[in-house]
């Protein structure tokens, strides 16, 4: 068969599980082998357990890595820029799903993370993972760096504004609202279910790192700043970006609309949404958990030239592994939407 | 094309977004039409939003119903058997989502639901919906009754025990654990958020309705009594079903594992959960959100008979749209799991 | 006995049935009446199961209220302006913990409650409800108008800001996180459980009604803008305000610690919460369930001028009822934190 | 002045935090010291945060605990049992809330507990925690062991129809749901937000430890069994037991209601709960946090002779510290309620 034979290495967090979920079921793909070192020899259900009875796969040594055609590399942060010339000689193509090579400039790295890269010629190689920006430069590269969740919820939202240079470039507020999984699988007694359970918990008020990533896309060359903080809720998965940009001139409603068309018409992931009515007025996190989408409503303030925009993913999904799915279908040009079709649950 | 084609009556409900959400994905079937009096005209993404761009079908008027292949009726208790005949001229199949048509007995109807039956004679000609047990009925059947989701998690957890003869008939004691979805989407104080959300709710300490199916599916003629409570917790979605059975002789835990290994081995939506380790050692219903699975798992009393047996499902698909959309699959031939795949998330 | 007689009327709601859970166990008033349309004849434990053989009240009629000492008026917004001049026959004291008269201007009020003001003349003599900005008015007034839940929450974060001139006036972006009780007892398609769980609603993006408050009490005649959202969130008690307020000059973070201590240090209510680890680094709303307690803390933004303000409150008490019971200790010269000393739970 | 002292020992756990919370306000008693190694002279907020601006205690070495008239010890199972002959050196009177001491018999505990009891001789001096079983012996005791917060649950909702023998001796079956502060505040992978959020975990289908208690208590001599199992629910605080137990022979539901207000009419601490319509017919354990409450309810099943009995509490306060601090209210003579009259909060 001309299947494809993908890797993924650090496949035991909450990301390699999602990749795991699904790859297992994409039709031109075959997962070879996952790695875990604390999980050696074990079954993937027994960390997965919602994989139970789908697949045969049991956990392999870093060490014992076979070469394939795409690696998915899911380690913690600060591992893949230090191994990564290793990881180039057993898989052609490479799709990197931690912060080490989001960033085109060294120098913004160590301004963020507080040290030196590792391996700074290859930050121009690798192609920031948002398809819906850069969908052309994915189809022919071998590199991509999968973005942030808070970044890709707050990006995707405020790419059409940045792009057509609507808002005025310092006064931008985002404040995202996260869920637990975003800290992933390593518990702490931050994450012991009674102090975190009803907690509305000013993680970062100010200096996340996912600023830096929005600043480079958002900014493209211009000098910006994004007012960011983030604060964790009661919820497993889910971001909602609720952005406050301030208009440079005043702009109708439908012309608001006719811009986010423009850039997101056709795109399979994105939604608008934003009804007079219902519920669901605006884009709710909790609809999309283990879909793709990002969707995207805005609302204009009568009393400023404020606009309000909201945006929400599952942050296991749009912000992580089904991002990286979609990259690996443009890089391989298969349909975009393989195996990224779920839907979401309602009510949930 | 040779597509079935498949009408829902009652299309704005729960279970009725389910059923959508699974059929539009589902390769040999085309929803003609959906209906809702209360939604008329408007497209099914106002009420099931997680279905936005998924699809362009609108809510019809029951008055406007055309003929079709087959009809999922998803009405509330006591409505399909006033208009059966109506529906039967409609369609050659149908399949009930209601409790109407679960009985055989019109006598037993009336002793659980206090009031007689609008139209026994029919009773007889449904198969009762769970297809683990009646298989090779749906197979030629055109008629077929959902069964409760209490009862399915219930019956599907305690049937290889009752169908071997290996319980006390008298002393089974079951307590569901249960979310609010069960109560369909008809608001009340009951379900106001403020006053449900945390709640440990014994909604139905005694004389729930579903004991009638049980008693009916698990007696197979014999005089048996299940003592069943209902709790309703801070759930959206989920049944766990723990149930005390008390063995007529000792058994030890490799035998119970091949009576269900006997019965189960084989069926594609039904998972034995039984580790000795990790967090998910049980069946948990939270990772069956979305899926068709009925987990099972058990453990034997040291200090007595008891041998306690836990099963879980999702509510509206094991428990309601998905057995449904299995029963179909098994009416027209298709391959038992289609449109039913989803593997279900984790963390969630 | 020397006490206080109070009654309550529209003490069937959440705000009631705080004031009730309060005033039981206060040492210096007596509960005479309490008035219900609805739950007429009814003992209170029947709407408030939390007071079940606390109390033998049971609901009257409004129109059998006696004359008492202090009216808490908890009526729907509207309702009070209508009636005031019958209420403040029955009582030399109001304390009225609607909307209607928080604003000291008829055309504020008409600006965003979108209906001209039934009383207007009435305005000038309600003092705006909370302790820390008008205590000593308080202690002469016969008439205080509780301040809104969200309200209260973010002026008294930023009350020492703007008090002492230290911030942009038009810059402040303010998004609350809000619980399921804000919206009363009104059980609606919205607050339906299935609906309300694990939503991160944006149910106020712009022109929420509380901005009237924040600008007439942190404006004190300035012309300045709040741009305010208000998101939802799976809780059912508890507000939490992230402020993000631009500083007109540089300041360090003792500077200002040193501007809220000066404000709040003898404040028994307010605590400054910023610790440098542990999981309760900054307020959190679940810890001050049930108390009347507003906890404020505050991080500098290294990247700009930017102060990130934290304030969180129960909405129930010091956004409604333990802001009323306050007031009413000040009214009287009773110690102000009489009835008001529950300190809240931990873990929860 | 007259003060009783007391101390704390093992002060940082959830247990400890409550009994703070608790004595902080209790007028008669003056807390002395608090002992926490971990924690050690750091001041107690820092690990209870409810308690910020309430005392300036800090934590001591187990090594500095200075004699004084009782003392709370709070440790892990296991440990009191060790060193309890050098505790009564330091206080007169001792209340254990480890389970060390709960037990009657030594045999009992070595099969339960899987190791030989340390100090067997000591085990007849101790009380059995329950002062609505217990009180007269508690009076004039200098040792009490606070009983297991299940045990609590299911033990006062059946001690009733023990008493007066009026239930099948070896069929009763309970099944507790319980929340994530039973486990204490030690965090691990079972504990991690997004594993433990939403769980319906079957921890202990069997051989939960409290059964011994149940036995020994409601046995009361009698050879009985209790068939119990204990499922994990998203919640925090809180036990709600279901109690199946079999009548001898047919009772009236006004005859059982008199054996209940016979047993409990007269207790300051038990409500019995069971209303024909409402959200609240029955106990609910979200109603009784923070308080000292056991709230009781039943229902006779129509179909058989089995009675449902429902019973809630906190299980840190009823189930732990409430329990302890009324046991010392009784052990001085105090007013068994002082400083546990908090009602509890609604909504919640």
């Amino acid at each position: 068969m001309a299947d494809v034979t993908v890797s993924i290495v650090g496949a035991s967090g909450y990301t390699g599980g999602e990749l795991l979920r699904l790859l297992i079921f994409h039709p031109e793909v075959e997962i070879k082998q996952v790695t875990s070192e604390r999980f050696f020899g074990k079954p993937i259900h027994k960390v997965h357990p919602n994989l139970r009875k789908l697949s045969n796969l049991k956990f392999n040594s870093l060490s014992d890595l076979d070469p394939c055609d795409l690696l998915f590399l899911c380690l913690p942060h600060g591992e893949s820029m230090q191994k990564i010339e290793q990881y180039k000689k057993l898989a052609k193509k490479i799709i990197d799903l931690s912060a080490d090579f989001r960033l085109h400039s060294a120098e913004l790295y160590e301004k963020w993370y507080k040290k030196p890269h590792a391996n700074p010629a290859l930050l121009k190689d690798f192609i920031y993972g948002i398809p819906e920006l850069h969908r052309e430069k994915m189809k022919k590269t071998n590199f991509v760096s999968s973005a942030g969740c808070n970044a890709t919820a707050t990006i995707l939202g405020l790419y059409p504004l940045y792009k057509n240079d609507l808002v005025e470039l310092e006064q931008t507020v985002v404040e995202v609202k996260v869920g637990s999984s975003e800290g992933g699988n390593k518990f702490s007694m931050a994450s012991h279910h009674p102090e975190r359970s009803g907690c509305v918990r000013s993680f970062s008020p100010t200096s996340h790192r996912h600023v830096a990533e929005m600043i480079q896309e958002l900014g493209m060359g211009r000098d910006i700043r994004i007012h960011f903080s983030a604060t964790s809720i009661d919820m497993v998965r889910g971001v909602l970006a609720t952005s406050h940009v301030f208009l440079k001139k005043p702009m109708e409603e439908k012309e608001i609309w006719k811009v986010y068309r423009d850039a997101y018409g056709n795109e399979p992931f994105i939604r608008i949404v934003k009804e007079r009515e219902g519920n669901y007025r605006y884009p709710e996190p909790k609809l999309l958990s283990g879909t793709n989408y990002c969707d995207i409503g805005f609302e204009l303030d009568p009393h400023s030239n404020r606009l309000v925009v909201i945006s929400a993913i599952d942050n296991l999904m749009k912000g992580a592994a089904g991002q990286a799915v979609q990259a690996m279908n443009l890089m391989y040009g298969f349909d975009e939407t393989t195996a990224l079709q779920f839907p979401g649950l309602n009510p949930v």
